[in-house]
C-alpha cells in the first residue's frame, strides 16, 4: 500500500455498469523523504471504501487487493482507499501529514 | 485506475483468437500537475468497453480488473477503458480535460 | 498492452519444465511521442503465441493475462505476444511502425 | 521480493474492517549499487507477518503473494513483510545492512 | 520475463514458514542497449527453481507466475528464476552475456 492525499474527484456518467454508484476519488501518492511526506509518482483514480474526503491523508491498495473491500467485489477497479491515516511515524518522529 | 486521453487505435489482423472483435485503442495517461492534467508515462493499448473514441478523456483499469468488464472475460488483455470522463475536480476546481 | 518491436530471441536449455517448447522472444517496448513510435522502457522476454518474428511490430500483454493464450496455460510466464500489428493510427495519422 | 528497511509505522483507525489488528509498517526499499545497499524508489506501507520492528532490514513481497502469509488471507493488502534479513552477500562479499 | 544476472544471495532465518528451504538469490535485471546488455532497474530477491548460481545470466518471472514453478506453489513470493540463459540474440548478433 501507499500513502496518498485525496486531491479531488472524477465523474464519469458513461461507464462500465459495475462501476455504478462507486465514489471515484483522485489521489496523489506521497512518500517519505528525510522525514517529510512529499508527493511522488502519478495521480491515481481510486474507489473509496472508507468515507474519505478531499484533503485527507489515506492508505490505498492496488491490484486484486482493491477488489477485496466490501463494495468492490467483481468490480473492474485496480485501486481502492482502505484507510484514513491518523498518524505516520518515521524513525521515532510523528511526521506532518500532507 | 488512471485518467487518459484516447489518441488513436491499433489494428492487428494476426492475433490471439480471443482478441477477435476487440476494439484496441491507443491511449496516453494523464496526471495532475498543479491543477492541470498533463501527459505522463507510456502510451498504452487498451480494450474499449464503453464506446470511447479518439480525443475523449477516459478512465482505464489495469491487470486482472481489465478482464472484469462485459466483453473481456478470459481474454488476454491487461488494460481496459471503463469510463468516459465528464469532469475532474482538483481541490475545488474543475480542471480542463485533455 | 503495449506496442513493441521484436529485437531478438533468448535460448535457455536449463529451465522450468513448463517452459519447454516455448519460443522466447526479446522485445523492446515502443511508445508514442509526437506521432512517432520511439523505444521506451526495459527490453522484455515474452512468449510468442502468434508466430511473430524478429523485426516485427507486436502487441504484448503482461501479468496473468499472458497465461490466457492457447499455449501458456499454467506456464510460469508474465509476458506474451498476442498480436502482430498491421497499423497504428495517432490523431488521424497512420504512424510509421518501428 | 525486494529488500527494505523498516523506517516507521502508520496508524489508521478508520479503515476497511479486514485490516483491523494488522500492524502497518512504513518501509523504504533498498537496492544494490556497487556492493552497497542504497535507498531507492517509493516508501511503502506493508503488513508485518514476522514480528519486524523499526530499523530492521526486511524482505517484502507484493501483489497477491502478500496475501499468502498466515494473517493476510482475504485482507485488502498488496505488500507484506515476509522475512527479517540476517545477511546479504553480493559477489562473495557480505554487504552492510541498511 | 526479464534477463538478470545473479549477483548474490540473501539469508533470512526469521521468515514466513512457507519460505523455509527456499534459496533466495539476489539478482540484477539487465536490458538491451545498442546490442549490449546493461544493468537497469532495481536489484530483486528471487526464488531459484532451476539451480542457478552467482554470476549466471538468468530469466526470471514476476507476479503470480512466480508461484507456478515446482517449488513455489502457495508460497508468498513474487519473483522466481525460471531459466539459465544460454544465449541472447539481438538483430542477428549473439550479444555478450553479463
Amino acid at each position: 500500500m501507499f500513502l496518498a492525499k485525496v486531491i479531488g474527484s472524477v465523474v464519469a456518467s458513461q461507464k462500465s455498469p459495475e462501476l455504478q454508484g462507486m465514489k471515484l476519488l483522485f489521489i496523489q501518492p506521497y512518500v517519505n523523504k528525510d522525514k517529510t511526506l512529499v508527493p511522488a509518482g502519478s495521480s491515481i483514480v481510486a474507489v473509496d471504501s472508507v468515507g474519505a474526503g478531499v484533503g485527507e491523508c489515506v492508505l490505498f491498495t492496488q491490484g486484486n487487493s482493491a477488489r477485496l473491500v466490501h463494495n468492490t467485489k467483481g468490480v473492474p477497479v485496480d485501486a481502492a482507499i482502505v484507510g484514513i491515516v491518523d498518524s505516520v511515524e518515521v524513525e521515532g518522529t510523528i511526521v506532518e501529514k500532507p
